[in-house]
């Protein structure tokens, strides 16, 4: 019987070691399961079947925990910038509690792969109180939240077992991309040009994260991987849309290696967390193609002035700034307010190859829960 | 001349080692002068002298970075509780180049203790150029911002030269206080009773600070400081108005000893940096009396049932919780909402002690800057 269920669960991981690999890989699929029949090339309009009127909101509230927090925080930024609707972003612990402030005009977003998350279904009940418009962006269908919301966009990413999230978190994203255009054309502040262009680079996912997996970005990434496994700390710096996967990079080596890994925004850096670099600490900076890069690549200066080593993300043929990086882990080029998809698949693979080196369970990582549906 | 300047220098010091803890020691005295002359009993009004309409705003708008940013989450908090109006935080370096949403009925409020912070400075022109109302929460006279904003509500702190700010927070946070009372009374969120309640909670803040650094107390966190000294990491964890102070308590560490301390609002640790804990990690708690105080003790039972060593700053008297600690510091008891002030000053002791056992020169800790005026 234990013979059989090892190979039931070898089946069910399709010839990878784990789960979190499996779904590591499974990205170019989850993602074009997200998107797929939802994006109008011709019109620049994406149809995401929500019966919620995208022009009576004057404020979004975007709530959620862990890794679906951080996809949140992108969305706040994409919302921001294409939309023009003033968003806020809340850990659901601590919205709950806070008697938010909250009315008609509001729409509250809760971000959950399960739809179980206790503190996201009980802050989205403190939202419904207040009367706010409510809408979910969750994997799992018919979960609990979805049979509270007004609405659901479903991100279609399929099971995901490993407990630190991964496709789950890349498809949240691309749920977001498409929510920020269709609340920026329907409130007019994107031009036809602009929802075009968003919306090939959108399309465009799919091919770049099954490209970001090419075997040699893999190799590469295993190469840094096991070069700074024995590290105490790392930190992850990034600016604009890709401080969140700076964030969302630390936390998923926090995760499955149990290395003390921390994200900042990185222009934030020199406020304090300066102080802890030096030659021991590996400092990951997602340092794509971006309006920005020319203010985080002196971030990374300032880094390796203090005898830090970088480990740059650039953009494919940026051999300019891999001079200022100890290591560097190109990703293939996309437009920048989808880069963080692309950008997230190398930073759970550092991670993945840090925790398999140091031979944790990367699946199952100590004291975690896979849907935490306790308080 | 070298002997002159260094008595001159001892002289400046006030027999204190350090400035950092001369400055410590000065937080009764540069709080008295934060509220002096601002607090109105016989009617709960305060009296701040600023020339602009609290009941124009729709949105507010707080921008800082490093330990000002802290103080600035503080104050969203209580100006969401008390005056009801929906306020964001961002740090300087993001909020200046991402194109913010503003309008004139925004009210930016900039937070610098030196008023010289120059990725501050810039966010300030941007809200201006988006039509907002500006207001400093800002210590130094005629600093580079006083000239630029609207209106400035001075901390009136005095010269602060450790760079890592300590008084400097401590009277941010109380005149965001003083604040959030002005614009809830302002526009009528407040009652005459709750206004004279917290106002009244607001005068004893010197008495219980300077309660806060009595000797007895200031043994107790050197003991417990030196006890945990060898540490390589540290969390920090509080909920609702001290979430910040978790965050700020885990800055300041990381500033002045170099051992990497995070802060993390209580709720959210199960969704990841749980899985850091084991023996080795001491976790400050902040559990202070608090209408959170049995979710934070829940959070507590989590962490000690994963091994990791709890510190926990509890309210006077309050023994049963104890139990549940591995080292306590007891704090003055004070009314929630100004709690962070007391508690802030436990965790200032808590790094200076860990800093200086370790060696480390607390006054001018290596890579930081205490004025950042270089982006």
């Amino acid at each position: 019987i234990d013979r059989i269920d090892w190979d039931a669960e070898a089946a069910e991981k399709g010839g990878f070691d784990t789960y979190m690999l499996k779904e590591i890989y499974e990205q170019p699929t989850a993602l074009t399961n997200t998107l797929i029949g939802r994006l109008h090339d011709d019109t620049g309009e994406v149809n995401l079947d929500i019966g919620l009127d995208p022009q009576s909101f004057k404020r979004i509230s975007i709530i959620a925990c862990g890794t679906a927090y951080y996809a949140g925080l992108v969305g706040e930024y994409l919302i921001e910038q294409l939309a023009r609707i003033p968003v806020e972003v809340d850990v659901a612990s601590e919205y709950r509690y806070r008697n938010p402030l909250v009315s008609e005009n509001t729409l509250a977003i809760v971000v959950s792969q399960s739809g179980e998350t206790i503190d996201t279904l009980e802050a989205l009940r403190e939202a419904k109180k207040g009367g706010a418009k409510t809408l979910g962006v969750i994997n799992a269908k018919g979960s609990s939240m979805t049979r509270e919301l007004d609405d659901t966009l479903y991100i279609h990413a399929g099971p995901e077992i490993g407990v630190a999230s991964t496709k789950a978190y890349t498809s949240m994203v691309g749920a977001f991309v498409m929510l920020a255009l269709w609340l920026g054309r329907a409130r007019g502040t994107l031009s036809d040009t602009q929802a075009k262009d968003l919306l090939h680079a959108t399309r465009e996912l799919p091919r770049l994260v099954e490209e970001a997996l090419n075997p040699a970005r893999v190799a590469e990434i295993k190469r840094v991987a096991e070069k700074y496994a024995q590290a105490r700390d790392y930190l992850f710096l990034g600016r604009g849309v890709n401080a969140p996967t700076a964030f969302e990079g630390a936390l998923k080596l926090k995760e499955i290696s149990y290395i003390h890994a921390e994200g900042y925004a990185a222009g934030e850096m020199k406020h304090g967390p300066i102080a802890l670099i030096d030659a021991n600490l590996p400092v990951v900076v997602v340092a794509t193609e971006s309006h920005l890069l020319e203010k985080t690549i002196s971030n990374v200066q300032e880094v390796r002035a203090r005898s830090g080593k970088v480990i740059a993300l650039l953009s494919d043929g940026d051999t300019e700034n891999a001079q200022h990086a100890d290591d560097v882990l190109y990703v293939p080029r996309a437009h920048e307010m989808v880069s963080p998809v692309v950008n997230a698949v190398a930073l759970q693979l550092l991670s993945y190859f840090t925790a398999s080196y140091l031979g944790k369970d990367v699946d199952k990582p100590r004291n975690l829960a896979k849907s935490v549906t306790v308080e």
